[in-house]
Order: C-alpha cells, then sequence, then structure tokens
C-alpha cells in the first residue's frame, strides 16, 4: 500500500479527475467510476451542486464516498478566487480546494501574483489549498513553503494535450517540494500520465484528456492504469539508459 | 475482454516477459507473476529446462499455466537458429517460437537475410514462427507475408532502455501487419510500453527493463498496467492535440 | 540585408555572447571575433573595465567597434541590480543594459518579480532595459508592456545546454512581443540556436556553449552559422511535416 | 579548411543538393547557386540532360563547376538502376553515381537486397557507388566494405521533412564507415541539417526541403549556413549537457 496523502486525508488513488466536458452527468459518473479516482474537482460557477430543480452532480457522484475539490476555474483575479472559494465553503463545506487564478484567456496559464496573494488569505483563513502553478521552481517553491497542501504544476496548457513540456522542472519541483506534487493540465494520453508519474510526482489531475476522448469511460481506464503503473516504475528504479548492449563504444554517452 | 490471438491461441495478458538476467529462479517467478504475463521466453541455449541434476525453470514456472517461448538468443546464423528450435521442439514439443538471428554482437540487430531465411524453412516444417526484426517496415512486410504468426520489430537496441526510436516506422509495420505486432527490444520504463501500444501494437516484449530495475517485482507489476494503460488508451482514441486553449492563434499548426 | 533593431540602433548580427568562462582575454577576444557578434554581455561586477593595472578587456574588444552592454550576473535582489546597473552607467556611460536577478542559486533561474521591479526602476531611470526572464508568456508580456527594449527569456537553465526546454512557450512570447526576443540561456549547440531562430526569435544569446567546447573559437563560427541559418529557415517558410510520401495514409496525422 | 573527399575528389561544400521540384531551371539554378553545393543529384530519367530541343539543366547549372551526381530515381529492381546508371555513363561519362533501388512506393524506402545486388554488379563495372540506404547499420556496413564511395542512410522517408528519426542508427554508421556518411532523406529545416552534421556525418543532401520551402533561394541559403554550422560544432566539440547550474543536486544524471 502506497496511499496518496493530502492534508492529512489518505487516498488509494492518485488521480484527480475533473468533471466538465462531458455528455452529461451519467458519462461523467461512469468515468469516474472507471479512472477510479477518489477526488473530483468541481467548477464550482459552473457545476450545479446546489440547485434541486435541475440536474445535480451529487445525485452522480455521492459525495460521502467521493472527495469533492471546488476549484475556481473562470477567476481571473485573487478577489474573484476569494468570493468563490468562501462561497463554496458556505454552501457545501468543503475546506480542502483548489486555486487557480487564471493571467490569460488564450493558454489558460496562471497569473503567479494573483495566485500567491489569494493562496496566503486563503491559507490565513483556514482554507487547505491545493494550487495551480506556472512550472517556475521558484514560485512552486513558494507556494510550498507558504502552507500550501499539494502544489499542482501544469504540464502544458490546460486542455493542449500536449504532453509533459518541461521535465526539467517538473522533476525540480518535485525536489524541492515538501507536500504532494501533482502535475496539473497539460496530460493528453496515458503515457503522459505516465511520464508525469516518473518524474516522481505525486499524483496527476486532468479533465479533456478522458472527457474528449472518444470513449471517455475506456480512457479513464487507461489513466487509472497510466497512474499506476508509472508509478510503480519511480517506486521501482528504472534500469540505466545504455547507449547499446556495447558499453565500450565511443557511442556510449554521446547520445 | 480485448485478448491477443496469436497462431490461433488467445491470451489475456499482451506482455510477454524474458526469463533472463534475474538473481535466480525465484526472482524470475514473482516477476513473470507481477507482470501477468501469459508467455515468456526462453533462451533455450542458456536456461535449464531439461536437466533434472540442476535447478530447472520449469519447477518455477508451470508450463501447463504458462505458455513457454522458445528463443534463438545468441544465434548469429540462420543454421544456428534452425539447429537450436528443432531441438528445443524435440526436447519439449514446442512449436511456437521466437526467431532471432543477430547480426552483430555490439547492438544485437538481428541479420535480416539470415532472418528471413531461417523464417521460410521454420514456417516450412510447421513451425509458428514469431520474429524479431529490425523496424525496416519492407522486411516486417515480407515476413508477415511469408506466413510469421507475430512480427516483433525492436523499439531500440536489445538492454538498451533507450525507448522506441523511431514510431513512424513501427507504426507503419502495425498499419501493414495481418498478424499481432509486438514491440520487442528497448523499452526502458513503463511509459515506453505504453508508448508502444498507443501505436497500435498488439503487445510488448521485454526483459532488460524488468529484471534490471532496482526492484524487478515492482517494475513488472509497473509493465503490467503500462501495456493496459496505452492499450486503452488506444482503443479510446486520444483528443486531438492542440497548441493551446485558443485554436485561432496563429501558433496552432505551427509547433 | 535583415538587420536586428534593439533600442533604436542596428546589428548586422543576431548572436550576442558573453565574455565569461574563457581562458583569457585573448580567447575571449578571438571567440568574439569568429562569432561575429557585435554586441557581447559584461558582467560588469566580475570583469575588469577599468582598473588599469589589471589586464582589461577593454584591451581587446574595442568598445568602438563592439557593443558593451552590462550585465547583473550575480545579483539576487532589484537593489543590487539597480545599484550595479547605475554604477556601469557612471562607469561606462552605459544606458544599454542586459537585467538579471536571479532567485535561484542553483538552476540561475530569474526571480520575477524582483525582475520586474527592478526593470520598472530602471526604465524610469532612462535605462534601456533588456531582460532575461522565464518563459512565462504572462510575465513576458508585462516586460514588454512596460517598455523592456528585448525581451530574454531562458531556453533551458543558465550553463546547461540542454536546448530550448519549452519551445510552446518560446513561441508564445515572440507571438505576442514588439520588441525583440532573444533566447537567453540553454543552448548548448549549433542546432540548438538554430531552433531557437526558427521559431521567430530575434536573436540568440549565449556564453557556456562557447566558453566551454572543447575549441571555443571554431564553436563561435559555428555559432554564427547556426544564428543565420535558423533565421534564413524562419524567413524562408520551410516545408509542411509529412508523414510519409504518400499523404493519402492512415498514419497521416496520427504520429 | 576541412574539405569532403568523396572517390579521391575534394568538395568545399558538404551539402548535396537534388534538381527536381523546382518551378523551372532558373529556380534550380538559383537556389543550387545559393546552396553552396558543388555537387547536384540529377534524375536521369527525369531530367532532360540531352535533347537540345528542350530547355536543358546543363544550360542553367554549368556541369564544368558543377559534379552532375546521376540517380536512379523512380528505379524498383537492381536492373532498372544498372540500366539507368550504363545509360547515363555513355550519355554523359559520368562514373560517379547515386544509386537508390526504392521497394515502397508510399515511403520511398529502399529496398536493400536489391540495392546490394545493384551496388556490386556497378562497382564491379567500375562505378563509384555513393549508396542510399536505410539506418540499418548492418546493411551500411556491408555496402561500406563492398567498396561504396559514400553512405547514404535516409533520415526519414524521402519528402517527409521529419527531421533525423534515429540518432542513435546515423551516429552507429558515422562509427563503423571508412568512407563518407551523408544523410539522404529527411531533413526538413536547418537546424535539421545541422543535427545530422552534429552527429558526425560528412555531409547531407537534401531536395524538397529547399524546393517546397516558400522561399527556395533562401531555405538554400539556410541549408548552406546549417551544414556548416553543424559541422564546425562537431569538430569543436560541444560543452556537456548539464542537468542545471549546481551539479551537486539529485537531479543531475536522472533527466
Amino acid at each position: 500500500t502506497d496511499p496518496l496523502q493530502i492534508a492529512g486525508k489518505t487516498y488509494g488513488s492518485r488521480l484527480i479527475v475533473g468533471t466538465g466536458k462531458y455528455r452529461d452527468f451519467e458519462q461523467t459518473a461512469e468515468a469516474v467510476a472507471a479512472s477510479g479516482a477518489e477526488i473530483v474537482t468541481v467548477a464550482v460557477r459552473r457545476v450545479n451542486v446546489s440547485d434541486p430543480g435541475q440536474p445535480m452532480l451529487t445525485d452522480y457522484l455521492d459525495p460521502k464516498s467521493i472527495t469533492y475539490l471546488p476549484n475556481t476555474a473562470g477567476c481571473f483575479t485573487a478577489d474573484d478566487a476569494l468570493r468563490t472559494l468562501r462561497l463554496a465553503r458556505e454552501a457545501g463545506g468543503w475546506d480542502l480546494v483548489k486555486l487557480e487564478v487564471l493571467g490569460d484567456k488564450a493558454t489558460l496559464y496562471p497569473d503567479m501574483r494573483e495566485t500567491l496573494k489569494a493562496a496566503e488569505v486563503l491559507i490565513s483563513e483556514g482554507f487547505k489549498v491545493m494550487v495551480y502553478t506556472s512550472d517556475d521552481p521558484l514560485f512552486a517553491r513558494e507556494l510550498n513553503d507558504m502552507g500550501c497542501v499539494a502544489i499542482m504544476p501544469l504540464g502544458a496548457p490546460i486542455g493542449s494535450g500536449l504532453g509533459i513540456q518541461n521535465p526539467v522542472n517538473i522533476r525540480l519541483i518535485v525536489e524541492q517540494s515538501t507536500v504532494p506534487v501533482l502535475v496539473d493540465a497539460g496530460v493528453g494520453t496515458a503515457s503522459d500520465a505516465a511520464i508525469a508519474m516518473e518524474l516522481g510526482c505525486d499524483g496527476v489531475l486532468m479533465n479533456t484528456a478522458i472527457a474528449e476522448a472518444k470513449d471517455p469511460v475506456r480512457m479513464a481506464r487507461a489513466m487509472k492504469h497510466a497512474v499506476e503503473a508509472g508509478r510503480h516504475a519511480y517506486l521501482a528504479g528504472r534500469m540505466p539508459k545504455k547507449r547499446y548492449a556495447d558499453p565500450s563504444s565511443p557511442l556510449a554517452g554521446l547520445i
């Protein structure tokens, strides 16, 4: 057993999935089940979790067995994010939250100064903050030292499916962090998730890669296996790369 | 259920593992079990499967539940390979075999002409030939058309752990083949195996990546998940890669 | 003719080189000459440009024909950087400067907040600021909008020679900038410099790749050609990538 | 001075260019001039070099200053290639030839057995054979040992512009060869050519990358610089790749 611990709570799965972009709540629930995720992120501003006159996500994903992680998708200022999460806490009692303060509509990259500002306030108000961040190791360290409960660097632009662009930065963040590091954004297919875990990340968060696959439920299953594969490979310690069978060759070390 | 079919027989696992380079037969057996493999390759010339005075692999891996696939590791001519496999058939009754005729001691790349020659004779003698080949799609097609029961292109030099060097060639081979294609050689870690499957391969064969990991049994488990991850991802149909969230940008299509 | 224009001045070469890490000033001068660079960066705190009792760089590189670009290498705060550049302006009259405010001794990544702070003050004091930045497009845009005369994102950690890690970010910065973009840091060999230029960068700055090559002077010549090669290729408009000769194949678009 | 020597003759340029796919002979000549190439390949079956009633390539590219290298583009058997080159020798006296025997219309990959057969005959008839080959190091070695005067492995499918797919194989071929190795096919832009040279190749041959660029003449100039850049970088000996400035970090060696 090799559980993921976030803010003192233990989870069997290292995969966190989003709940947006699915055909309907039924497909969402099926995909979440196939993924094995125990935490789902919910865009508080977009997903109905309180109006009983409309279909409610909570009817499909039982909040007693699945941890709801409210996020601030669509917030472009610290104030906006704060308002959103305070509201979520009032409505649902959630204090484990995912903070994202966006700075750019095209790439959905975070505004790091607003992110830091919001994180500081949230922590002071007793929130447990999992934070979406750029892959700049300096800001990631600051968020770690400030008391965030998970550091969530982007692997590539949200919704791009490009895979991890800068493994050096992700690895630097892993090495310096004292709380879990989860790659958030950029994963496109199973091997991308495995690579994130092989770099030593503690988990992966994704939405589009599953929801926009041709068969989302099967892709969710793929991702479940991919995260386990990458985690085991990281812990197992991979073989060294050799250039070819004969290490005495001058090629060794060149390419 | 999505079984692998080779020469009319059906297998639940798409991972084939070697039996060399382990500490002892106990570790071999543990790793094979963790990998979920139903087929293991055995270097007929190196592994004791017949001398009851010595420890025998068959005492650790039951040939009734695990398919033994005799291979010709160490053979550098067609004649040598033929001799080896005829002997194996006499000794163990095996006719499903893995042919490899090496052409180079440093890289362990195949000698393609000797490989073609040996494959032809073996097929004429009733063997079911799974064949190790370079990633040249022309030779792979010839081996397919000749009646080999599985095409096994190398992803990188045997024992190198470099991962698939030429995905274009692997994909070309997948597209043209009418029998299963399994990447054989070159996988170093879990994501490499996932990538092979995402290219549409029907399976993966590996030995060093597991046996030379720091914790071989855990790496075997990683590989089991990786192959399933990659297979599901392939069948699920991955999301398209986007450049970033706004597809109208001039970057789209450039990088 | 396709000159580089920075702060209203025109340069024939798009390669800027550092002056550190060479064996001696003679080698520095030879390498600069071979590189064709018309701008050299000088670490004001490290290089002797004023004590006539010691060997002086100005005796080897004539400041009349080569533009000296004082930099703030080794400064870890905005104040430190400001002090250094004010001193440089007093000493040498230089107002075209390269600002770098480091945030981390291991990676030499910039401290973006201190960088922004220092840039703002410098611009208000009449400096023309070429600025070393992370590859975060949001900060790069801010520096552009603030009035910096060149944006210089890192391709990889200073002195790493890893080549451009995140071409998507570099390209995003190129697209949004109204002043020249020069990749600063990370280039290891000629093709890395060509790739930077093919992404649309206006120039490249490097030091270690030349100074720590076995033959620095020849590598300087390599870099001169590489920057021109990449620039011409960018302007020429490369052929589209095809999957293989027959575009009707199902592989097209898959890999 | 670092000339390329092929079959006893010395060339100042390491770039060989094709003459197909241009708008007209004028553009061909302009591009060749810009490339600095001293050798051009000519598809004997396609290009008019003998009918004085039609425009002739020789009117645009003077065979006295440019070496014509007849090739067997479009030949799918050894016999076909032999016929073509014998005819070329009769017509133009050329005995330095480029042999390519194709095996596949989609990828234009070589048929290696027919290639070997044709090479053997041509050498016995006194031709000096520069030979297009797959990147299989075993066949490349055989062609080298047989007496070919240059080994020309493909980097990627002809006309694909994908860049070198398998640098390990190219490097293996460079290490084992006693005659010049030139990457033939697959280059798409300047950095691809630089990479080929940085691997230690003696030269590069290309056609589509130049002819199908938006501005072929400028791309020719880019390629001239790229080949020189890569050559100088190879001879200069690049700096070692570091993980980041502080080599004591645990990241060193991991990524």
